[in-house]
């Protein structure tokens, strides 16, 4: 395995509903064209922006339940409704976090609803409806532009159970493998391999994460030199089912 | 921020206890010398092994509760009962799975106790007794030969409590921050950045995996690029006290 390059893709305007989002990443990769296998790592906020998913609050009416969580929580009932109708369940309420598994079976705070970065004052923006299939479309449009069989990640920043900080990792995933699988091999002595499964696209938006930064724009990156085998996994690929998981 | 590169330490011999790893790695490095600022992302278990954390099962003489557990989650009690010993508490065990804070307080399965790759039958391998200990004596050795100011992660592969897949994280941090903070900045609509602490070295060591591989005796690799403020941070930065802890 050679060595990895990952570099940020800068100039990037504010990204509006209705964007070409593709086009606008084609036209900051400027003079770099993409290559095959690269893995181009595009940050949720401006997915969803591209998509229409920001909602002024002004047009949100709190439910009888999300203002008494809000009063709970000491938040704006208006995000907390917006918090409640993302979420499939919510996983815990205390102390004025709320950690909720989302529809796409993702379990993070606020059902990765976040009022930073909505590009206007007052609204918030939510997660994709589908992040897959925005990776796909993305892909596939990218690819279309550049000639090259890339792969695409969508990311958004979670925080961990037992670890202080959050890490980017991988809600939309197309074209690699979204894990690294060993199981059935063994070590030098006869030992089948104890971690059987690496997290592979979560690992590559950590690598981007540490390029793209959250206050200068730069909401994608590229990552290059990845060994990858063609692939149709897709983030739910993460998402454990309710009957394997030990803290649900 | 410019390009980051990522490439894996090849040549690394099998290590044993009491040898010089830094020696090892420096060897292994060859031609491309290290320079400031560049992170040498090491895997716990050569870490381990140099510092003769690698257990013959034989010498183990298991508890009656280590029996009883082995047992009741059909493994060796033996094995069992070094994870019993590596633990400060139990945090879950169900349906055969162990997930422990270990003495460093982390939160992981086994409490980091691998049977695989230990390098000898019938011998498991700990974690280092105090991994940022060894980060910062690595980091030391490494500035020796170099003359270089470089940053030492020791890493480990966890798995999450929600999320298929294991990832690597740091467990030892010498020379580099392990939280890049965003408190009190403001996007441009004047709202404070939701995210507000991204875990640096554990995307350090994220990203370092994509290139080390578990099966093909790679367990260093070197990130350059970084722009990294000097810091006396270590791993211990991510240990969430208890009382904040939602899920302990």
């Amino acid at each position: 395995m050679g060595p990895l390059t990952v570099w940020p893709v800068t100039g990037l305007p504010e990204v509006r509903a209705g964007d070409d989002l593709a086009g606008l990443i084609a036209r900051a990769l400027g003079a770099d064209p993409l290559r095959d296998r690269d893995v181009v790592v595009v940050a949720q906020k401006i997915v969803s922006k591209a998509e229409g998913r920001v909602i002024a609050l002004s047009s949100v009416e709190p439910s009888a339940r999300a203002r008494q969580m809000a009063e709970e929580a000491g938040r704006d009932p208006r995000v907390m409704e917006l918090v409640l109708r993302e979420s499939r369940s919510i996983v815990r309420f205390e102390r004025g976090v709320l950690i909720a598994e989302t529809h796409h079976g993702f379990v993070c705070a606020n059902a990765g609803v976040d009022r930073s970065n909505a590009g206007a004052p007052d609204a918030v923006v939510l997660l994709p409806l589908d992040p897959d299939a925005s990776a796909a479309r993305l892909r596939a449009e990218l690819g279309d532009r550049s000639g090259a069989d890339v792969a695409v990640v969508v990311t958004d920043t979670f925080g961990r159970a037992w670890r202080e900080g959050h890490v980017n990792v991988a809600i939309g995933v197309a074209g690699m493998l979204a894990l690294k699988r060993y199981a059935g091999q063994f070590d030098p002595d006869g030992y089948e391999l104890r971690v059987t499964e690496i997290a592979l696209a979560d690992e590559v938006a950590a690598a981007a994460e540490l390029v793209m930064g959250k206050l200068d724009r730069c909401p994608v990156a590229v990552v290059r030199g990845l060994e990858l085998p063609g692939s149709d996994e897709t983030a739910q690929t993460y998402v454990r089912p309710k009957e394997k998981d030990l803290f649900r």
